[in-house]
């Protein structure tokens, strides 16, 4: 058989007797490739007496499977298979310190949305939201597979994850058509090009299910269950919790599940923990990348970019506050702002979520169980992911980032964009941010494509080509008149060498 | 013999051979509280056939001593004495996760100067310095130990750390004369009221002297014997290296030695590491506190507290950029825009140093070898640290961190300290920000009473003692009418509770 690269290839057996779930995997197969290397991969029982082990594919060639531990008696033990031209770009990991590529080294740039709720309502609200989210052009989801409680939740759902045992939960008793459901809903996701941030334990259970009680053994065999289904989707990303501090649990029981995670992935998905009131240490190992809530950072320059120094790893603001009319003071962001946010957080050299708090039809909000989008700050936020989809750079850094009054973000000196704010000025000198590198300065005579980015109205225009003509310590300019601006628009400048643009 | 709590105690002894440094210390002493507390300390030899022990009790009563290990036969081996009331308050700790308290719980808060090379200078420029500082209020100077080389040095010193051996630092044969001048000045530090930032490496040697090329074996060596003669001054505070990043050397090096002070030295004197650009992780544990280099996060308000968010840990700014009127564009802030530096920095919940970067008579500025002061600022911090010390609460720290438009900082629900910026409006309604914790809310009829603080004509005016009429989810307000406010001028509100003003 021939599967494609990045592609995952399961493999079904039937066993003698039923296995749920526990503390070992029912089956562990050991995936072997002809340069020798090996993967080992936790199966995973899927109702009855069948069971599947799912492997995600990171090299062509011939490569071969066994069984090296199972705990009932399966109906094949081994087998082979060819993997040859990739499907899609591979799953995502950190490149260059603080940014992201797939594994095929396409960068991957998140312009991510939240939809909390979204497995657990009913069609065609579930597809309306993938529909939605990826014409809007948003690449990532953050959902929780534990149902929401509480506050603006307005739907009870019919499968849950576990069978109950004595009126308690038993997480060694998977639901296989809950995980089932989520299975193809992540496959939904992956073919509208969206990666599924995974949000593995909730803090809106509010008494409601029970959910947030297990125990930190119990939490082990549900994650474990968990990652053996979705580990091998290669847009699968695991965020432990939402607002995690919401839960009273001390944080090195947090870091435990981080690293054991970690351990059990043989894929290595990027790992995250979001905050509410305590940011986590993501300076941990296990951390992939830093997952924040504090909107306040992304509303003036100068902010967002004291994480990265604080944590060398990739800074995702998740939770920004939300475009809506709710009345929480989180919920009633304008769209404009909400775009301004995304920009600046852009030029901060870091990344930011999208959420909706707009009352939906049945009281809810589209953070909560998704739907068609209402504002007027996806179409934007999507324009903002091809500009960042069109970048000839790995990332935009903040160049001279504790000195630049514009606050000039690049790559130097292939490419810069600088954002002049809300409320641009008429005319802007074009000019370049040298910082620290000398290897990477820009050098007098050298020509960039200037190129004006309507952020609001979404157009590009291209307003020359400059030689840079004056290059000091801080600064080079080109030309000494400045260029025209649309006045009080949201304009950013992005500056690329002429032999790139 | 009676000592003092809190003062050292140093105990001279003769041995029958020299044995000036090393990997171990030449001799290790225990102290024994009646308690049955127990504190191993290392010697240090002094010249000769001269060795010491300091030790600086924590508790009052009686102590007893033995030699617990000694490379050569010593002429006395134990002994005993008592400790009674204390002078002083002892040595500085982290207090309250944010700040910082004396061992017998008096805060104490920082507001440092910066002299780097001021050691290595002649009379009277190194007790002027010590006059000037103590004159102006400030509290902290953080010095090296090594000597500076380089751009702005116009002063070779006499006097170095060690003896050379084939034409090498040989970090087993210190000079004592070195050392005890080194002992005298930090002595005087202590009795101007100057705690002792002692920078232990120097990342300015430039190829000058060579003292930066010490192996990592050596380093330990000069540490342990550094550590021995300074730790049992209470007011000694570690600092590895001011700019440590400006040095070619592994993280992990940093690392180990951070690990190495906190082992050896019995009193856990205050630890950090100062950077260039790359900021150290300042959760590793031997780390007690970030120093941090970044002056464009005491621009403006929102940006220094996240720091507090990502270390839990107390922040201090050393190096915000200077007053003066160097060249470089981190040597010529004005005295107004130093001083509005300071107070965003109080409301951010963190602390800062002062540096003064004009040109000296001998072509060098203060931050190098000190003198006296020249600039506006100084008497504004001395100013600032009044109003720190007169502070009815162990500190301030952002109430409603991520939302607050007015950043205010205090202790909930007792004292609050509100900066209106560098130009104050006209008025100003009597306005206390709430935050996340019920317990600590403050309650409709509380009243406050509200201090005008002139931070730049060093005046405070009490505008009156008012009630809180309305306590919404954000905000509770205190009459419906703002109050008068010196406009224009760089204005600092402070709300007390009646009961504790």
């Amino acid at each position: 058989m021939t599967h494609a690269l990045y592609q995952p290839i399961e493999l079904a057996f039937r066993g003698e007797a039923a296995v749920p779930a526990g503390s070992v995997a029912p089956v562990t197969v050991t995936f072997r490739h002809d340069s020798g290397e090996e993967v080992s991969v936790d199966g995973f029982w899927d109702g009855g007496t069948a069971y599947r082990a799912r492997f995600l594919p990171e090299a062509e060639g011939a490569w071969t499977w066994e069984v090296a531990r199972s705990l009932t008696p399966l109906d094949q033990t081994s087998g082979s298979f060819d993997v040859a031209a990739a499907e899609g770009h591979g799953p995502v990991r950190v490149a260059e310190t603080f940014h992201f590529a797939h594994a095929d080294g396409t960068p991957f740039r998140p312009v991510g949305a939240t939809v909390y709720n979204w497995i657990h309502q009913d069609e065609p609200l579930v597809s309306d939201t993938v529909a939605s989210l990826r014409d809007a052009g948003f690449n990532k989801l953050r959902f929780m597979v534990f149902p929401q409680a509480g506050g603006s939740v307005e739907h009870t759902p019919t499968l849950m994850p576990f069978e109950k045992t004595d009126d308690r939960w038993d997480v060694t008793r998977p639901v296989p058509e809950f995980f089932q459901r989520l299975d193809g809903l992540v496959r939904d996701l992956g073919e509208a090009g969206i990666e599924a941030d995974v949000l593995i334990l909730n803090a809106y259970d509010r008494g409601v299910f029970g959910l947030d009680e297990l125990t930190e053994e119990e939490d082990a065999i549900y994650v474990r269950y968990l990652v053996s289904r979705l580990a091998a989707f290669p847009h699968v990303w695991w965020s432990l919790c939402n607002e995690y501090d919401q839960l009273l649990r001390p944080e090195d029981r947090w870091d435990r599940l981080g690293e054991f995670v970690a351990r059990i992935d043989p894929y290595d998905h990027p790992r995250s923990i979001h905050n509410w009131m305590h940011i986590f240490d993501n300076n941990r190992p296990w951390v992939t990348h830093a997952s924040i809530q504090n909107g306040s950072v992304t509303e003036a320059p100068g902010r967002a970019r004291t994480y990265r120094d604080a944590y060398y790893k990739p800074i995702v603001l998740d939770e920004i506050k939300y475009e809506g009319d709710a009345e929480a003071r989180w919920g009633r962001l304008s769209a404009k702002e909400l775009v301004d946010r995304f920009w600046i957080t852009t030029i901060e050299g870091c990344y930011a979520s999208h959420g909706e708090s707009f009352v939906t039809d049945s009281g809810s909000l589209h953070i909560v169980e998704g739907g068609r989008l209402r504002g007027d700050s996806p179409a934007r936020l999507g324009f903002l992911r091809g500009v960042l989809d069109d970048l000839v750079v790995p990332g935009l850094n903040p160049i001279d980032k504790w000195d630049d009054p514009e606050y000039g973000a690049g790559w130097a000196p292939k490419q810069y964009l600088i954002y002049l704010g809300s409320s641009a000025p008429a005319a802007w000198r074009i000019r370049i941010p040298i910082g620290y590198a000398d290897e990477t300065k820009p050098q007098e005579g050298d020509r960039y494509a200037v190129d004006l980015i309507d952020t609001w109205n979404m157009t590009i225009t291209r307003a020359g080509t400059f030689a840079l003509d004056e290059v000091h310590r801080d600064f080079a300019f080109a030309g000494s008149d400045p260029i025209a601006i649309p006045e009080g628009e949201a304009i950013a400048v992005r500056l690329t060498r002429a032999d790139l643009a």
